[in-house]
């Protein structure tokens, strides 16, 4: 079920959100829903690395240079890892202590897009909602792919809602663990932004309504563990929120 | 629509393939359909370097060497590129002229599988069906991942059925160019089979009926032109068909 959300409402619509839809009388206050995932996304993508001083810090962490991409440079996240607002992500027993956040801006798109010059890329975004791409770092280190690092179940929350009027280049994205802001930077400081991602992807492969792709994080990373509550705030769009929990053996 | 493939006849069944059906009385001639990738798939997996002689082949080819992965190493290819069975590749105008096959075993998830042993996870395969892992090489070494080198759309021909009752580690994989033979090698050779790759990933990942995985590929790949009609044929499943054209700017 799709709905407009104004203030602390939600009114149900009818149709496509992306498409023809109409509001209907129902409506249901933010606290008293389940939120899904806000879109229904056949492919997930995300940038390489977007943002210098995050690459910087990775390198202090791991030893390892990634460098900075001469263009946009897409990959993939899996939808089997998709989780909606105020879920729970579940680290698997096997996992190490280094199961970082990483805040992100998530772009979703609207319209069918193939081709799509850098100008009007952005009129087939629907607009922005807020993601954690979670990262298992040693298993980001063993692996050829991100696989199993950032694509286990539930390591991709992302949510409440999907804002429809937001300068993607110009917010402001905190992450707090606990209530302690952890990471804060601005999307100023991407590398490319949306519309440069969008217009490249859509160079060679279609992108459909629903598809979503996770923008790069900034600056440091850290540690979620069992019991805590991660929230990723951005500004203009909202505060998507989820609890962590590692599974007993 | 899905149909039970016997001889050279199909035969309409309704409900789900991967659960509940019944055959209805409705047939069609095999040369009397479009065929449609054989099944609605959620995620398209790949193996990472799973035959030893394709590895050395690359190095040749491009100077990389590819470690022989310790374990099961995936990675994604992804659905926009998904074509059926006598569909029509389109190579985009600016692609060099190194777009490679790969000629490929695919494993088809039949039921949905989570942390499966390695003895129980053919179990959950419906069964194997043909590939062709098209490959363009300049972009696969530019890029840091195979987004537009093996995910372009059309660049993923699967088909043309599910075969169920297959011994998938003793097949023999033939790819054609305009009839001649231009790769050739058993299964027999795969560093790890479907059973390694379904239980490895269902470690952390949630596997759904219709998801597939690329099993590799062996031996030197080589070019595909404008006007090739392509061919993997798999002895025990059947002969996937393509043709190749090449855009206009």
């Amino acid at each position: 079920m799709h709905g407009l959300v104004e203030g602390n409402f939600i009114t149900r619509i009818e149709g496509d959100p992306f498409g023809e839809f109409k509001s209907t009388k129902t409506r249901y206050g933010l606290s008293d829903v389940t939120f899904l995932v806000p879109a229904e996304c056949r492919t997930l993508y995300a940038t390489g690395l977007n943002f210098a001083a995050h690459g910087d810090w990775f390198f202090e962490y791991s030893g390892k240079r990634v460098p900075i991409p001469p263009r946009p440079d897409p990959g993939y996240r899996a939808i089997n890892a998709l989780l909606g607002h105020e879920g729970t992500v579940l680290i698997p027993y096997d996992a190490s202590d280094e199961v970082h956040f990483e805040g992100e801006l998530v772009a979703v798109v609207g319209k069918r897009a193939k081709r799509v010059s850098e100008a009007e890329a952005l009129s087939y975004v629907a607009g922005f909602t807020c993601g954690n791409d979670i990262s298992e770092r040693k298993w980001q280190s063993q692996d050829s792919t991100f696989w199993r690092s950032k694509n286990t179940d539930t390591f991709k929350p992302i949510g409440p809602w999907i804002a429809t009027d937001v300068d993607s280049d110009n917010l402001t994205v905190t992450t707090r663990i606990n209530g302690s802001v952890v990471q804060q930077y601005s999307t100023s400081k991407m590398i490319f932004g949306a519309a440069a991602y969008v217009s490249t992807l859509s160079q060679y492969v279609t992108l459909f309504p629903g598809d979503m792709i996770f923008m790069g994080t900034d600056n440091a990373t850290g540690r979620m563990k069992h019991g805590d509550v991660v929230e990723v705030d951005i500004s203009d769009i909202g505060v998507l929120r989820h609890r962590v929990e590692r599974e007993h053996r």
